[in-house]
């Protein structure tokens, strides 16, 4: 017998398993769309437009390396970068409960307007809402953007082909780790920091590999191993990564150890991955290189010629471990 | 000596005064612009498109007319709308507390879909988050839009003339009425029932007036008295109503006597009001009422020559009672 969910679990906004289904069976036919993408591609007056939102519920709403507030600016650049877009404005609606301070939540805003100033988008649009105290957390953040697609860039999982390099520009598992030390009030020397950053500037400088890169996704919620996973099943291929190939920093693994995690499901709000054409993998490795948020950039693995859908992480000491979608929750509101 | 506010107080999101302060003092600046209105219009490969949000945290989820589902989508719809955009796409994020029925988001994702359809706009991007229980209120929507301007109409208060007539499309209160009669188990007889529903048809009914709809806005939180005080304020005119001509429901009058509130202050959902050209005053009316959602439009008032940016209302015994911007909170997430 199976376990009849009827009730919303935290799992359910994991990023994993759980939210699929949900957006699968609810959402998706209500919608008449396939699911939740990283962003929704529309053709306004024969130009192609990115559309994209995210609400932001992360908790604590300060960690190393950020807060609420410039997460939702880059998270939402970022998902509008991955789907080879520019971004250009975004939209920021506040959920407020009563008796937060005004103070924090002016130092929230102005993160926003920095890191928005970063990112070269403009917020253009806004909303603020009250709920009652113990009915709300501080502040939630919606954010929505709109980006213009890069011309020649044509971002998709039914682009991967065999053969693919798989790219990554940058560690795994800070943010994930970053939010969780502040939460419970753990110290790592030197600090774990979240990698929360804008992807635009690193996208634009591949763009001139436009036809090269076929796909792109910033593994955030369910980390790197569940952005892999949801790459094989669109494109009805095996990814091979090799787990030496993988970047982590020492004190990341050091907490995960000690707290009982896997770095590959950890959130991440400043990675790329990217799949792209062998033959230009060198130079779009270089190119990436080339730019601040990507000078740790390396090739992780490779696509592979079946239909099984299978992510294969080929260990250390020379086995082959079956990446999974990250089942249930691992770290609650990370994002 | 002024009272010193530092923290959020349930009036920050009452669509009044308090909120406007808010908005005014730590928004506009950091974001550089002037403040939230109901939809940024922005160019984009030198076409105009209008991009708005908004969040909903309406207490009830559910109430006589509607739930939060259709009126997340007709809120910014409307907002769409009123700005003289015809609404194309809508994004939607969810934020739900662990606990929820997934049989209840069903329901307001299905309403939130027919809604759609109903308005003739796609919901092509969303999110979902998760918070845990005691953190949320079963379920908050935000959506954010994005519309194509009608040609030949320029909607803004500064095009607010001596002599416009103001118009209005329908009854007033019946919404805000619905969700505290449902809040508080109160019932009436007949039923007041949320007037929540798609405006861009009968927008598009008086597109052929362009040039002469000079602004329209949906009064919702702060009600109409809030919307006349606002363009009063930006347009640096003042505006005359007359009581015997505001159209409000016996039940919404009675239940308003009830509960000590003025109808003036109680929102609406799908309520339009107009400054138009005196000359074409009345081809409006006409083509508004021809419209299934304005068969009881009329003319309510007209813009004084006075930059007194006062809003005055005629009342039946013939004196003059000055209309403020809502003060504090009069009906807390009423939408």
């Amino acid at each position: 017998m199976g376990l009849i969910v009827d009730k919303i679990l935290l799992g359910h906004g994991s990023g994993g398993k759980l939210m699929h289904e949900l957006i699968r069976e609810h959402f998706g036919p209500s919608f008449g769309i396939e699911g939740f993408s990283d962003a929704a591609i529309l053709d306004v007056d024969s130009r192609k437009l990115a559309f994209t939102t995210d609400s932001y519920v992360v908790s604590p709403l300060f960690f190393p390396g950020g807060n609420i507030g410039d997460l939702a600016v880059y998270g939402t650049v970022n998902d509008l970068s991955v789907s080879g877009a520019e971004p250009l404005f975004l939209s920021a609606g506040f959920i407020i409960e009563e008796g937060f301070s005004i103070e924090r939540l002016k130092d929230i805003v102005l993160s926003m307007a920095r890191a928005a100033k970063e990112a070269g988008v403009k917020i253009v649009a806004g909303d603020t809402k009250v709920v009652n105290k113990g009915k709300g957390d501080g502040v939630f953040i919606n954010t929505a953007g709109i980006g213009v697609l890069h011309e020649g860039m044509e971002i998709s999982p039914l682009r991967i082909r065999k053969g693919d390099k798989v790219l990554i520009n940058s560690e795994i598992g800070n943010h994930g780790i970053a939010v969780i030390s502040e939460r419970n009030g753990i110290c790592f020397d030197p600090p774990v920091v979240s990698d929360t950053r804008p992807l635009n500037g690193i996208v634009r400088s591949i763009r001139e590999f436009g036809e090269d890169v076929h796909f792109m996704r910033d593994p955030t919620r369910g980390g790197l191993a569940t952005t892999l996973k949801e790459a094989a099943l669109e494109s009805r291929k095996n990814i091979r990564i090799r787990e030496t190939s993988l970047p982590i920093a020492p004190q990341v693994k050091g907490a995960c150890d000690l707290l009982g995690l896997d770095p590959l499901y950890v959130a991440n709000e400043g990675a790329l991955v990217a799949f792209v054409s062998p033959g230009s993998a060198e130079a779009i490795v270089n190119s990436m290189r080339g730019h601040a948020h990507g000078t740790e950039t390396r090739i992780i693995g490779e696509v592979e010629d079946s239909a099984e859908s299978m992510v294969l992480l080929q260990t250390r000491i020379g086995g082959n471990r079956i990446i999974e979608m990250l089942q249930g929750e691992q770290l609650p509101r990370i994002c």
